[in-house]
């Protein structure tokens, strides 16, 4: 076991910043000393293995992504991450946990599904990970199944109110396995949407001949999510079971979850970097040479992108200063353009849904501190310190304090980072590239004035100079706790 | 210089708890350190002056009440509680630091009226202290003092909505005040209350021989609560200017604030003990043998109690939960029943406003961890964290961290706390009361289930086994930095 | 063909009040006049048939009940008034107009199912009669039918949110029928209250051995209704259909009309007396020696009495007077307790829903301008101007006003009626009893502090000195145009 | 006495509409009557002294313009109009009735100013007129002359809470007049703006050298609207007084009004045309060859012109469709721009507030008809069945029914009327004016689908055939009673 002391650096809590020395030992911060790195008169540096000189860059918790989806089958594919190459991605980009969605389909048992998704992930992730439960097939055995999820390490489980006939749960299902969420502390999490409506407007417009990507955006209307946004969050109320809607992206969802929680619900909402940076009419505009208007199939996820005329994106980041929306996650998702997203070629409906932003989620974030969005500290807060909370890793993750898992994140903020894979004059590749499986960037030309310098994952360096230095099988699977972010 | 490590406890932030030791070198924090104190195979425990035990116990960063007013001159008397007895007291209670307010009055400079408030504390004071200054008179000369208060460590300047003739001011006053202070930065602080439409009420009682200690809360209804916070909202929308409002009492004010956070404007509530626990009914119904209706005296203060019939309190225990209001402070200004709260005998108009808490805060707001209102997390970010990034001295204070003033409680959950100068049968003192220097308690009876364990400021042990170890002079002045609470 | 002149009395409508006569030429109104009835010196009370004095008392349009159910099958037995029985009833209340609702079901084609109730109520009906149609089968064919109705009269068609199995409508079928609505210009009504979910806590309620009628209001949380309300609101503001929410009796469903209604969308809101009256409190405690606990079963209807605790009561009679609910129907829908209602002795869920008010609801309502609750302008707004216009009929109903069908009720403010089937000492009925056919009372012991005095159905006076002069076969159908109500 | 028979028309009342003929005898409607005229085979055309033929046009009635100003003494000069010609245009306009302010100043007795109005009007008038009372010192005495203001018709009288020094109430006497109005059920107008912060902008603008006529609504900002709106709303909730807030223009005061109307508080709300169709972005725009930017003092009002881009006119049509404005008034105070506006050339705090608008105020209503904004039936009721309701002249005015005062308008919605003062190609005036005193056309250009056809005022023809029968001195005084339209 190894020692790292990271010094010279400012860390960053969620509450505020100051300048401290980090030592590592092994796998866990053991201390937090102050600049100087000398305890009662032993200077520490020449004690360990490694310095880490943080000067000028801001040392943080490492990222928390609590919305992934690798190696998801979904629409006849799979998403094209696998454990490997989606934690791996992770890394360079700062984020040191990831929790994924184990997945129970309809007919099939909970504990199957985990069990497929455990033989995916073991021995083969970069960072630590650990997993919420979709239970797609809501009866009870399902149900029962459920609070036994907590011994596994899993304490929140997904249900769909979109994808009817796939992954749908009809009220009286979602209002039993709330019940049961209730009793036991789970964290309900949400799709929020509401399919069967959303399916009547799809097939019309199909009908219509309104095929582009942009129509996946004009069915799943504002209207759709935030009427299911309300209908969950009625239904938690009747339980008492928390509730956390994912992926939220329309101002009135949002308008939604902040009155439940001006009257104290338990009710929280997630929102991805699609939601704040893309639109509709981006979608719109998005035409390409070789595709054309399908272009915009890069963005097709559901929830959808939504107008910036009116006003979403905008209200989403004050959603995010007010705390009316706690945290961002990605919803990581990637699909290939080939093979893949062209599925849906004449068909929106046939798109696989889906972004790619494990590897970019830190930094799109900090670029919101920089435009002056939110503070420095929000976004510790946001992209880890309250993902470790709400999803019960707390103390063990998102937090520099002794005791916590080595899971650090130098972040130089005079460094920058282009994304995207650009291509020479002749339109080569030049070869630089993100470290995800898409064979397209869906963040293509985003230009960010910060940059990740070093990254630790529990006290081994997995990303320093401009190198990938980890291995797939560091990753350990997270047990986690009940949430700590109730009120 | 001497060293102090705690250990064995729960250190408790904002975010979250964990074991954790603390190392103390002369009056900083300047390690916290994984249990057992061993950093590097040194065991820290043989080298320091002094070990405190804190096994069983939570570890948290000394209180910060940033609302009192020792020595205040308030209606032909004074605050009884000196600079010295208030800070002593409020050692006792774990709070480290106190945010007293200077004043100046409407033709006097600021900064001879700050001059005298630091004449007063100078030499004086147990605990850190720092000046917020109240501008009784704004006028082209108190604004053009505003700015530079900020060289002097005081980033925040109260107004008064309420008491005409005496610290009144009115709109143009305050929307020029708040004009400068969007400009610089500072905080305005407000004493929200329609003082005007108030004297009228008052008046009007008083004509009808309404005269005890209840009509003071009658007079000031609700609604001119309610009317000056929302005022005072939309002035602080026009300039820009960041606004917290003191001492809320009606729900309906902190709806208000609720409304002003929700569209992300830098708006905060304080509110105090009193009105979470006491009520108007209570008031009512508070008779003694020697005073009769006017023992409610004791619990005059203004803004007042409110009905518990209307839900104020509940509703404030709420906000207090989903971040409407941010902080709890005391407003302690203590008078003595006799010569003092008798001045109002037969015109409730003239009992000096005010309740003595300043020892009790931490207590009283621990008890609401006991009962279930709010987190011990919350505890901790409402009585201390909170408070200095409101006002600018997170870092220094408000966390336990490396480079903190090692102003640190020991707070014992096993422990208990009566709150009051019990007397014996025969009705003659115990000899046990607190150490305001009240003549009564305001909070007779009230049973903490928890107890201040040890106090440390600047890494002096003041208040250890049910002794004070302090000494008057100890503290500091406080020179604070511009909020850094805002969004 | 005959002649009436009403003279002496104040004709109120929904703006204001007057001294006027009104002149009835056959079945319409054909002048009304300044007092004394003479017209240029044409002294007009020589020239009629019948000259009804109306001093001292109030003239106002015939009372219209958009809400009625004669002879409906539900729950294995039907509504036990007839069109005959309960169109008589109405009249004797003072209810000159109904409109009932035609039932089509899944599979059936929604003409047949209007032609049954046209067999049912033709040549049956004591007062004008019109029709709401019930799509209880959502499908291709049923939305085919919708706008074809309007040619026969009928511009209002109403789903169920609840009931699955019965006449449920899921939200894609909803969706569908609103978009057929919106473009033909139909009335989409709606009972609001989350089916699927409601079952659930039904079946859990009985599981449990909660089998009493007050558990049917338990089941029916008002978080099912606020729920529905809001998601109906959302379906018609995505497809811009009129939505008009039936017997509304949680505030929380009121909030979420009124906040749609803030926004000018065209939506509305119906209670019935027994939401403004009657409360879930008083249905636990109704116990009869003859059933126990189960006497509660009388007010066991859909949705539910709602407990006064939580102040549903006063908040619907304030929505009354803001117009945040605009109109008051009866959802008549009786049931005798012997037979019916007693077929949920032991589950409560198979007891018929359903309370038999349509003769009651003009007194009822009055009563509220009795007790200041509302104006008796608006009065004669919610019981009858507001249905007219909302339905499509004003100006033949609804009004007081040449052309206007002579639909007219003389009303005491002097007299007074007791409501129920008293017995004397012995227990024995003393005869006076209600006029409709159901073998109790709901509304049992009601007193009113006025009286219908005379009612005048299309120019027939049909009650008149406490005795009924009309006849089955007398009420015509009303062919009713679209509703006039919209912004 | 004369007689006059209104035939064919279709008669439009606030909640409907029906082809009906109209009988006046003398001053009053005496009948209202089926199409054909004949009562009992009586044909009344024989026995009349004049038919007017209404086919294919609306009879409505008379126009209330409940808030003039004429010959109002402002800033140094008067409000051009006199009762003369201000009446005579509003009959052009198809308003029968004016409420003028008559104003008392601080220092004098309010019945000293209301005679001074009386004197002004009496005689003068062409149509009918009624008094508010402007208190414009509040103190005992004028406070001990409010009641009695009831006895002389006058059951309303207006605060101003801007206009430090000249009309200006602050909060203790608004409280205190509150309280007087309360109990003597007096309806209390107020001038919502929050003067002296205003002042403090104004004067800071003008030191900037900022004199432009755009400044004026750049210093009398929104929040300044919404913040003397929501205050006024508290101290009228707590004194339980009904308030009417005159000429409102900011979407967030429209907001304050929307929810204190939603708890049920008598709180009303009026707007004025200016509001309704120009903006603040337009008044910037207004240049002229003659006056350059101060071309855009013919549109200087208090409140004053919003911001199109804020949304405020959108709202505020909205508004007025979903009643949480009630009425339209126009604030007519009309100043020519040559001697009057004029004085605030170099100082925009200089030009007199007001803009002439009764003789459009129909009309401009009307085109909103023709957009969709509102029904005709609202048209109706903004323009005179509610002002007549709002201030006690209801059943005299603003209904056509017998006993009514026969102010009856005929409106053509097949003619066209084109506001202004247009000049030929070689810039000489063509002849065709307005009727309003002013040197200008505020709404010139403004073109109308629908044109005044016949105007009767208490049963004489004042216009007819483009051409004005009328006469000074015909118009009564009107004595109002208690408002008719609380809840």
């Amino acid at each position: 076991m190894s020692t790292i002391l990271i010094t010279g650096g400012t860390v960053v809590s969620a509450t505020g910043r100051g300048a401290a020395d980090v030592l590592i030992d092994g796998e866990r911060i053991v201390a937090v000393l102050e600049p100087g790195s000398t305890v009662l008169g032993h200077d520490l540096r020449g004690s360990v293995d490694t310095v880490i000189d943080a000067t000028g860059k801001y040392v943080i918790p490492g990222g928390i992504d609590a919305h992934t989806h690798m190696e998801l089958p979904f629409g006849g594919t799979a998403a094209i991450d696998t454990f490997e190459t989606g934690t791996i991605a992770a890394a360079w980009g700062g984020t040191t946990s990831i929790i994924d969605f184990a997945v129970q389909t309809a007919g099939q048992k909970v504990f199957d599904g985990l069990g497929a998704w455990h033989e995916k992930a073991a021995g083969n992730c970069a960072i630590d990970y650990g997993f919420h439960q979709i239970v797609g097939g809501v009866d009870d055995d399902s149900l029962d199944a459920l609070p036994r999820l907590i011994d596994e390490g899993i304490t929140s489980y997904k249900m769909f109110m979109a994808y009817p006939g796939v992954f749908y749960a009809d009220d009286a299902q979602i209002l039993r396995a709330m019940q049961v969420a209730a009793e036991h502390g789970l964290m309900t999490m949400m799709h929020a949407e509401n399919g069967p409506a959303i399916d009547v407007l799809v097939a019309q417009l199909l009908a219509k001949g309104k095929t582009d990507p942009y129509y996946h955006g004009v069915a799943r209307a504002w209207q759709m999510e935030e009427e299911a946004t309300h209908r969950a969050i009625m239904l938690a109320n009747l339980t008492g079971a928390p509730l956390y809607v994912v992926h939220v992206s329309a101002k009135q969802a949002v308008e939604q979850l902040a009155a439940a929680r001006d009257i104290g619900q338990n009710v929280f909402g997630e929102t991805c970097p699609q939601y704040l940076y893309l639109s509709l009419e981006e979608q719109l505009g998005a035409v390409s040479e070789k595709y054309g208007a399908f272009e915009g199939a890069k963005w097709v996820c559901s929830t959808p992108l939504r107008s910036r005329a009116e006003g979403h994106q905008d209200h989403m980041w004050q959603s995010l200063r007010t705390n009316d929306i706690q945290m961002v996650s990605t919803d990581h998702c990637p699909f290939c353009m080939k093979d893949q997203k062209e599925l849906g070629l004449g068909d929106f409906s046939k798109i696989p849904n889906g972004i790619g932003s494990v590897e970019h989620r830190m930094d799109l974030m900090y670029q919101g501190v920089v435009t002056g969005q939110i503070t420095l500290e929000r976004w510790v807060e946001i992209t880890s310190t309250t993902p470790a909370r709400m999803f019960g890793l707390y103390g063990k993750k998102g937090v520099i304090a002794p005791g916590a898992d080595a899971d650090v994140v130098v972040y130089d903020p005079n460094g920058h980072t282009s994304i995207g894979m650009p291509v020479d004059d002749e339109g080569r590749p030049t070869g630089r590239k993100h470290h995800m499986n898409m064979d397209h960037a869906a963040w293509e030309g985003f230009e960010i004035d910060g940059k990740v310098d070093t990254v630790i994952s529990r006290g081994s360096v997995v990303i320093r100079d401009d190198a990938f230095h980890g291995r797939a099988g560091h990753g350990q699977y997270l047990r986690r706790g009940l949430s700590q972010y109730l009120v």
